[in-house]
This record gives structure tokens, C-alpha cells and sequence, in this order.
């Protein structure tokens, strides 16, 4: 680690994008997410489950100004994790606890959208929100509905199962994009205001509690790096240096004391320092750990690095799955033990996925190394991409990597695993984090430090910085080509353009003076230029360790950083009767599918019969891309294939 | 199906066992199974979990004879599936809702242990126990504690969920055995008053009820065999016709009406008449089936034949485990649906194999084919066997074929995974199942009907019948030999004895004229006379359908009847990198052992890499009979090893 060479993104401020692939999902997001979830959060979709989030601000806003009015309010139970008709007074709150995220996170995408693409319905539609969520702000700043609506005396009184401090993370994330994208400062005045009373709670003379579901770290530190205002840095710090501190915080909430580690569902068994494998519920440890990585950036911390680079290590080498999935089991949304993989039962979350990729930029920055950005780029073209349908009206919540759907319908152990997208989910953290990170995808292509630019993803696009402009033009995905021009430069500088790991050949032509260092392409530039590059992008059976139990004896087909599928539309029922050659021949074809010779086994119609050779066809298989799986109806699928023998 | 054939199976009247194999196994359920429970049921056995089993009889003892003397007794909530210290009252009843049923699984097994092997002392406890048991008899005959002991007021009134018919089944099971075995009669003269009041309850004009867990039905069949009163038959006969009618009872008890085909778990969704598949709680299933072949045999029922045999079908052919478990998921211990069977998921509960046993004899008589007796062997020498330990101190209640002790600690989906024998069970249907069992086991080896006796099980043992008296010497295990001697012969008869499905090459040497019928040697006796039979027991390696997702490109290995496993402390960690060669030559060792020249992948590092070829070694791989695993400490077993490419 070597603090002189940290990079930093480049942000929507500076980079546009305009991609062959990626303009089409933009746009859906755009098009068809955003509306359809500025209707789902207002309840009016039909068949969907009910959301309550704005409804849940337009009572506390009633609330809050019978408050300032000095007029009695009821009060209700707060003391669930998720509130309806059958469990609560139609008055109380409604919905899970962590309810209001769902709009911060619209919000959020919102604000990047209209960065890139103003359009003055969408931000009226924004601006209506947000004055509703702000009516609900209390005056000394509080701002979560459970509490507001239910019970105000209870603010803050149980950390670790509901989720004001999550919500307020949330909120300060989508005020942070919504000024970034439009300039408007009121949700983001709203949120100072919110987490000057967090920073004024916790604190080494106030409670020394943190949150059970973490992002508010790594929010705090996005309000300290806008505003300046070191308090929010000192609050973030504060959470992660509490977390796991024994006594813990929780049992002495609980009255109760904890022998053993415990608590390692919230990642609070021990202090994030000296954690070393990733634990418990996925989507808040990835959260965590980004929040970690900027406090190594900002602090230049040693041992918070340590912790980083160990916990990655676990998780990129012993808990991912090949498409960037984390979090391998359905209880607790969580890490499984190192290797347990199973592909029938993954939970595979979306937003752990998304959180890693957010992990991940942030620990780029710290080392440049381009590991990272391979994760970012198998987690985005695969387990992420999987969770949209291709018209973006359905979503994935769960991303599994074999599917049999009698199993989801009669094995209550998959009935996580759904074989169809789902229209909307009451508890829909997955549609709304996808739009905000698809809309912001420009923030994921560039870091740059002093002395050098990187591109790390190759997405069509282009981006002033104060080192010159960049134009790339890319058909990575098609061909393996991206044409980069660098214009306007204004000072000497290295140019450094990963190589993906999977790439074995490729031609580069430069005029500037080119080498190949750690794994990247580096062009010395100090005039305009036009490199263009071609990596080989072949289809390639990949094998995984054999330490995952699940995959001895088989292969998944990839193509640069797509991963592929078998489907029943395709190859039709019992794909595991399906074996393929080591040495098949992987033909790809212009749709993006890949060809090949395989096979298929005759079924055994005898349960159990002495061992003989299986009987079994030639057959042509067929493989699309695992992020196209479930778009014609509900079928059987499989990541991997069997070698044949 | 034709009547005229119907044999019946021969008795512990007729039948002693001494074998080589199984001796050892009969004396270890008498000297250690059959004590340890004996104190185990009186909660004496430090570190087990507690039974209150007798406890709750000595209990409902007092409220009995409290009730006779015409005194108020308290009442207690009977509404919850297990009672302990911390949801009821200490005076209330304790442990599960079928708790009784334990002492009546221990009685019919000391019956059974009595009759061959006479014990003053045993019988004395058991005794002691009966009497406990019989003062807890309410005047009406009623004899089940929990609601003895909580609500008199309340008893049949929840007969889906709580336990009272079938602890009437146990009961009867138990004092049927008791008399058989000792000529007591006590405790079959108050299972009379019980059946009494149960015939009177459930008929046309009374309760349109039956059993939420059945067995009553297979005992109440069993109280008419021994007492020909036909009443008991009649009430068996009506709970089997009651049994899915619509409206469900259940419904009707509930106030609710379900659309749909419900109470699969009871095997209450359709009449027993229209079933065809094995579904819901595995147990239950295998006990109403047993039944069902009950009342086709004395009905001489051609529809209830047609369900049974499609039931049967579907069990053996779709949802059997190669070692005879039966129940592939844990929720609900129930039958999972078609070719769902996984390896490390398995719930295969030790009494529903032993179940599986009672419906198969009850087949094989119905219809002589030796397919039923096949199935007896597997389920008895592998799932069944293995459920004890080698000390007879310990028990598997699940059989998995699969196991890795780090997710049976870490991973909450197999929790139910226990990769050790546990000392007793709260819930301890198992343990005094299998003992039952394996004291009347005579009762498995030989059927007969007119004209015919069939040696179904290869067990050293000798019969006594109105034919002849019949002596078989056998090593069957060891070698494949069984020596049979005819003597005494009374009238002349065809002997047929089994060829196992697995036998390819067999001796057979006989004076009588011997032919090969229906996959049986068929000697026609009438003289004395040997016959000697040599079976080649090779081992070999077995393959599962492909329509099995868990077991695709893998094989197991078996020997006769036994199935073969792999374990860690023979063979090293990591069992999932073992490969064999579908050419490997297995050798049978003098201790039971089989080894083989196989593989060992040398282990991935990396997680996802481009295809190569594994790299392995060659290593003598060791596999044990599966019934032993578990017995040298925690460690790996898999049953299933993939075969080399």
C-alpha cells in the first residue's frame, strides 16, 4: 500500500457514456425501471406487492406536523420486522423496517440519471418526493418513518435488528447523487440535518452503539468528502471502531453477556480490524467493507488495509461464485463457509453483488491493482446484469446457478430460488440498488492519480479530465475491440489500459511508447493519440477448484467476461444428462450464443443397476449468456456442464 | 393378485435366528440398546436429553386415580407440539405430544427379545413398567397422558396434530408382543379397553375422524388377527375410508375449507384408494401403506392393491436412496418428489426405512414376488443397520450419504446432519424403533402359504412349520453360502429360496428336482434333504439413474447387499477429489473392507481458472460397509464417488 499512488474515480461529473451494450440498459433503466418503481413505491401497481414507503412518509409528515403543532400523537408497537394489516393498526407504519430505503434508493438512481439525461417529468416526480420526505423530518433532524409514525420515544433503542441508521445511510447517498444531478439541495440539507443528530448520538460521550445493517459508514464519509465537515468522518470512524468491541454493545442493550463470538450476522463478532474472512449477511458486509476501504484511503490506515486485503482474498478466492455472486446461503442472506458453493441452492443476492462491485472500486483506488476491477467486471456482466429482465419490468432478488423449477415449487429448501424474474418484491432492495448502480455505471470505467489514468472497464464513453479528453469507442463484448483517442492533452502521463485475465492474445497499436506492466497495457502519453486495441475474447470451458464440492467434474463456458448458460428452451429437460468434450469445439455465434458438440444421455429408467457405460447421443448444444437465463418462461437451467468422459 | 397365493410370513413362534452376522447384532440390542433405553425412558442417563416418559405415566397415574376418588385435578393446556420446563406448568405433561409411545416401542421390542431369550430381570422391569402404565388407564379406557394429565375434556379433538391414535398403535404393537413373548396379559387387556372406546368414538354415527399420524390402522389389523373380533378390523378399515374424504375432517374440526388438495404431510390430500404416490411425512406414509396392504390382504381389495403397488413403485423406483432411506428433505421428514434424491441434504430417517420394511413384508405377501424382499435386505443392511453405532450406545435418527462435519456445524441446512451417532433423542422414535426390529427380525426370513415356503433373507436360522422343520446354516455376508437343511418332512412342498437381484453366478446343489422360477430356486421337497446354495457376492460398482441430478457421473460401490461409503479417516480429507476408474479392480478384504486403485486430484488453488486437465495421483482407495461409518469419531463419508474420465 503506498499512499502516493491512490487513485480516485472519475465520476459522472467528468465521464459520459455511449456503448453499444451498455446504451440499451441504461436506457431500460431509464425507460422502464425508474417509472415502474416511481409507481411501485406509491402503490399503484397491480398484482405487486405492496410497497407503503410513500405512504409511510405521507403519515409521519402528518405526524410530525401534529408534533410541532403540540398535539398528542399515538403511538404504536415498534417492535417487528415487517408491519401489515394482519400484525399492526391500519394508522402505524407499514412494511419492513428498513421501508424508507426503497425511495432513497429511486431517488438516488434518479439524481444519476438526470445527470446524464435531464428530463423535467422525472424531476418533478423526484421533487414531489422529496418534499413529502422532508415534511416527515422531525425538528431536531430525526428522519425514519417506523419511529416517527410508531413510537418517537424509541428512536435509536434497538440498533441491531431495525434500521434507522441503514435508512439515514440511504437518505444521504440519494440527497449526495440528487444535488450531484441536479443541483437541488434540499433532501441534501434534510440529511445534514439527520446526521448532525447522529454524529451529536453517537459519539465517545453518547452511545457507543453502531449500526446492525451498515452503509451509514460509508455514507458518512460521502457527506464528510462533499461537505468537508470532519464530524461525519469522525462518526463513520466511530461505527467502525465500536463494531465488535467487547462487551458488546448489543448484549449490553439486551442486558444479557455473550461468551462466545457472536453477532457475526452483522459482522460485529470481533472489530473490523482484526476480521480476516467475510461473514454473515452478505449485502451489509460488503457494505462494511467499503466503508473500511475509505477509511484506509482517507487514514491511511494499516491495519483497517490488512483486514481489506484479507477479507477479500476470502471472499474473491473462496466465497464467489464464477458470475460474482456472494453470499452462497439463503439463512441469514449470508457468506457461507469457504467453498461451500452450491449452485441449486445459492442465494447470490443482486445487492451483494453490487455491493461488492462497490467494495471492490474502492480497494482499486487503494492499489490499483486490477484484480479488483475483474471482480467488478464479472460481477456486473453476470450476476448483476441476470437480475433485469430483458424488458425491464421484472427482477431477480436471488441469482442461482441451477435452476429446476419442480425444485422451487415443491422443495421448500429452493424456494428462495425463483425461475422467473418477479414483478416487485416487499422487500425490493435489489430493482431500486440495480437502477442506482446501472445509472452511475459512468463512475466505474476511469481512476486516475497524478501521474496516470486507468481504464478499467471498457465501456464506450468519453471524459475531460485535467490531463487531456478521452474517447473510446468499444466493442469489447462483440469483438474484443476498443479504440481509445486521447485529445486535448495537457501534461504527460501514463495511460494504463487493463488486461482482462481471461484474455490470451491481442494486438495493440500505439504510436505512444507502450509496455506492459502488472497486468496493464501502459502508454506513455504526452500528444493525441488513437491506440487501438483487440483482445482475442474466445469461448473457453473454465474449471472451478475442485475444492468446491459442487463443481468436481464439470466446466462452465465463458467468453470474455460473460459466463453462459444452458437452458431448456435450448437443449430442453434434465440438462444434467447433458455432458460436453474437453475438447469440443465452442463455436460463437452472432446472437451471442455459443455452439458445440455435445452430448446427452439416454435417461435410466432402473434407479440403481450395475455400472455400465451410459448410452448417450450426439447433440448440438447451445449456451447463452447466464445474464439472458428466464427471459421465455419458466425452464430448467445450468451454469455448469458436465465433462464428458 | 390372486388370493388363493397370499402366503404368510412365519413367526418368532416358529422361527430362531443364529447367524453369524446378526447374532452379534441381536445381542448388542439386548444387552445395550434395550438397558440403555430402559433407563433413558426414566430420564437417568446423564448428559441425554430428557424422555419424561415414564415420568409423564406416573403423572397421569395420580390425575387417574385423583379422578376415581372423585377429586378436582387441574387442567393444563394441551396445545403445543413438545412441552418443557419453560411452556408449562412442572406439573403439567413434559416432552413431545407422542412421548408415550417410546415405552411401547421398548415393551414390544423386550417382548420380542423375551420370546427368543428369556431374562427374569427384563421382565421384571418391563413389568414394572406395565403397571405404571395401566394405572394411568382413565375408567373409559382412554390411556394416552398428555391429555390425562392436562384436559380430560379435550381428548380427540385434535387428531391431526397431537398423537393419541398413534400412541393407541404403539400400545397395541407393544402389548401384542408383550404376550407373545412373556403370555402376559395385562397390558393387552387394557389395550382392549382403549380399542374398545376408540371403536366406539370413530364409526358412521360417531367422529368421521382418523389418525394425523398413522399406525393405529396396521395395530388395530393386529388386535383382530390375535383376537378375531371383528370390530377392531371394522374401525381400521374405517379410518383408511375416512382418510381424505372431502370435506377434510381436518377442515371441518378447523371451521375451514381448503380449495386445493391438502394434507399431503398426513397423506390426507385423497382417499388411500386413489393414491399412486409416495408423499408428506415418510413415517406416516410407510405405516398407512403398511395398512392399506393389511386390508387388502383380508379384504381381498383389488383397488386398495392397485394404490399400494403404485405407491410402492413410485417409493423404490423415484424416491429410495441406494442404501433403502427413504424421506429426502428435512422439511417435514418427508418424501421429496420424483429423483429428488441429494446425497448431503438427505433426511432418511431410520424409522421410516424400518417403515418401508413393514410395508415390504406386508407386499411379499400379498403377491410372493421377491422385489419386496429385495428391498427389505437393502433398507435393512445399510440405512437401518447404520443407524446404530458399533457399541450399540449411540444412533442415527438421519442417514445421510453424504457427509462434511464443517457443514453439519456451519450450515444451517444441514443442521439435521449429524455427523456422529447422538447418545438419545428428546424426539427418540428411532432408537426403540430399530430395536423392535431387530428382535422379531425372525419374523423377515421366511414366508409361507400352501403349498409353499420362501426363504426370503439369507438369515442362519431354523423354522419349525406344519411342512417340516428347516435349518439354514449361512454365511451369506462372508460368501455368498447358505446351507439348507429339510427335515421331518411332513407333506411335500416347493421350497423357493431368493436369488438376490444383484447375483449374476450362482451353485446350487440340490437332490430335490430344483428348477429357477420368478427369479427364485425352486425345489421341489418331498423328503428330507440339503440343499446347498452358493451365491457370488462380487463387489461391484453401481450406478444411479441419471434422473438423478445429485448422482450424475458418479458411481457407489456394493458388495451382495451391502452398500459401500468412503471415509475421511481411511481415505483423507476432501472426498470430492476421489475419482475411480470404471475398470478398477475391487478387492474384497477379510474385514469387510473393499479397496481399489483410484485417484486423488491434486487440489485447485485457484478458484476459477481455463480448462487443463486435473492433475492426480494414484492411491489405494479403502471403502467400508456404509452401516459402519461414524464410528472412528467425526470425519467425511461420501457413498457416491465420481468416476475418472
Amino acid at each position: 500500500m503506498d499512499s502516493k499512488k491512490y487513485s480516485t474515480h472519475l465520476t459522472m461529473n467528468e465521464v459520459k457514456i455511449n456503448d453499444n451494450f451498455w446504451n440499451s440498459i441504461i436506457e431500460r433503466v431509464r425507460k422502464e425501471v425508474i417509472p415502474y418503481q416511481y409507481n411501485a413505491l406509491q402503490d399503484k401497481i397491480d398484482g405487486a406487492e405492496k410497497s407503503y414507503c410513500i405512504e409511510n412518509f405521507i403519515k409521519a409528515g402528518k405526524i410530525a406536523e401534529a408534533i410541532k403543532n403540540g398535539k398528542n400523537v399515538p403511538v404504536y408497537p415498534a417492535d417487528k420486522w415487517v408491519y401489515d394489516d394482519n400484525n399492526c393498526d391500519e394508522n402505524a407504519f407499514h412494511g419492513w423496517v428498513f421501508q424508507d430505503s426503497d425511495v432513497y434508493k429511486w431517488l438516488e438512481a434518479v439524481g444519476y440519471s438526470l445527470k446524464s439525461q435531464p428530463d423535467e417529468k422525472l424531476k418533478a416526480q423526484a421533487d414531489k418526493f422529496i418534499d413529502i420526505i422532508c415534511k416527515a423530518q422531525l425538528d431536531n433532524g430525526y428522519l425514519d418513518t417506523l419511529y416517527i409514525i410508531n413510537n418517537r420515544d424509541e428512536v435509536f433503542t434497538n440498533l441491531k435488528d431495525f434500521h434507522e441508521l441503514y435508512c439515514f445511510g440511504h437518505l444521504a447517498e440519494s440527497a449526495i447523487a440528487y444535488y450531484q444531478g441536479t443541483g437541488e439541495k434540499k433532501l441534501l440539507e434534510a440529511t445534514y440535518r439527520f446526521a448532525d443528530l447522529i454524529c451529536d448520538t453517537f459519539n465517545e460521550k453518547g452511545i457507543h452503539g453502531y449500526p446492525g445493517h451498515e452503509i451509514a459508514e460509508l455514507a458518512l464519509v460521502k457527506l464528510y468528502n462533499l461537505s468537508g465537515n470532519k464530524k461525519y468522518l469522525d462518526t463513520a470512524s466511530f461505527f467502525i471502531e465500536e463494531r465488535g468491541k467487547k462487551p458488546y454493545y448489543y448484549d449490553i442493550v439486551l442486558g444479557k453477556e455473550t461468551v462466545n463470538d457472536n453477532y457475526h450476522y452483522n459482522q460485529a463478532h470481533i472489530q473490523p480490524k482484526d476480521q480476516t474472512e467475510a461473514v454473515g449477511h452478505a449485502v451489509r458486509g460488503v457494505y462494511l467493507y467499503s466503508a473500511m476501504a475509505d477509511l484506509v484511503k482517507i487514514n491511511n490506515d494499516d491495519e483497517l488495509y490488512n483486514a481489506c486485503a484479507k477479507i477479500w482474498d476470502n471472499i474473491v478466492n473462496k466465497k464467489m461464485y464464477i458470475t460474482g455472486g456472494i453470499g452462497a446461503t439463503v439463512d441469514g442472506e449470508a457468506f457461507s463457509f469457504n467453498y461451500d458453493l452450491p449452485n441449486d441452492l445459492a442465494y447470490s443476492e443482486t445487492c451483494a453483488s453490487i455491493g461488492l462491485i462497490f467494495f471492490a472500486r474502492r480497494m482499486s483506488e487503494i492499489s490499483n491493482d486490477k484484480i479488483y476491477s475483474e471482480v467488478i467486471e464479472r460481477a456486473l456482466y453476470n450476476c448483476v446484469l441476470s437480475s433485469m429482465a430483458e424488458d425491464g419490468k421484472s427482477f431477480f432478488y436471488v441469482n442461482p446457478l441451477e435452476v429446476l423449477p419442480e425444485a422451487s415449487r415443491k422443495d421448500s429448501r429452493k424456494r428462495h430460488i425463483k425461475p422467473i424474474r418477479q414483478k416487485w418484491f416487499s422487500c425490493a432492495c435489489c430493482p431500486p440498488n440495480l437502477a442506482r448502480l446501472i445509472s452511475s455505471l459512468s463512475e466505474y470505467i476511469f481512476n486516475e492519480n497524478d501521474n496516470t489514468i486507468f481504464i478499467n472497464q471498457f465501456i464506450g464513453s468519453q471524459v475531460k479530465t485535467k490531463k487531456c479528453d478521452i474517447y473510446i469507442e468499444s466493442s469489447f463484448i462483440e469483438d474484443g475491440k476498443i479504440d481509445i483517442t486521447v485529445s486535448n492533452v495537457k501534461e504527460s502521463f501514463s495511460l494504463k489500459v487493463r488486461i482482462p485475465e481471461y484474455v490470451k492474445n491481442y494486438t495493440v497499436k500505439s504510436p505512444a511508447y507502450t509496455t506492459v506492466q502488472d497486468g496493464y497495457i501502459n502508454a506513455e502519453i504526452d500528444k493525441e493519440c488513437e491506440i487501438n486495441i483487440c483482445f482475442e475474447i474466445k469461448p473457453r470451458l473454465v474449471k472451478c477448484s475442485n475444492r468446491v464440492r459442487a463443481n468436481v467434474g464439470k466446466a462452465a463456458i465463458c467468453r470474455g467476461p460473460i459466463v453462459y448458460a444452458l437452458e431448456e428452451a435450448d437443449n430442453g429437460k434434465d440438462l444434467q444428462m447433458l455432458t460436453i468434450n474437453q475438447n469440443a469445439q465452442l463455436i460463437y455465434n452472432d446472437d451471442g450464443s455459443i455452439t458445440a458438440q455435445g452430448y446427452r444421455e439416454e435417461p435410466d429408467d432402473t434407479l440403481y443397476y450395475d455400472y455400465n457405460v451410459s448410452r448417450k447421443e450426439e447433440m448440438k448444444l447451445t449456451f447463452i449468456p447466464y445474464y439472458k437465463w428466464g427471459n421465455r418462461g419458466e425452464n430448467e437451467m445450468n451454469v455448469y456442464i458436465r465433462l464428458d468422459k
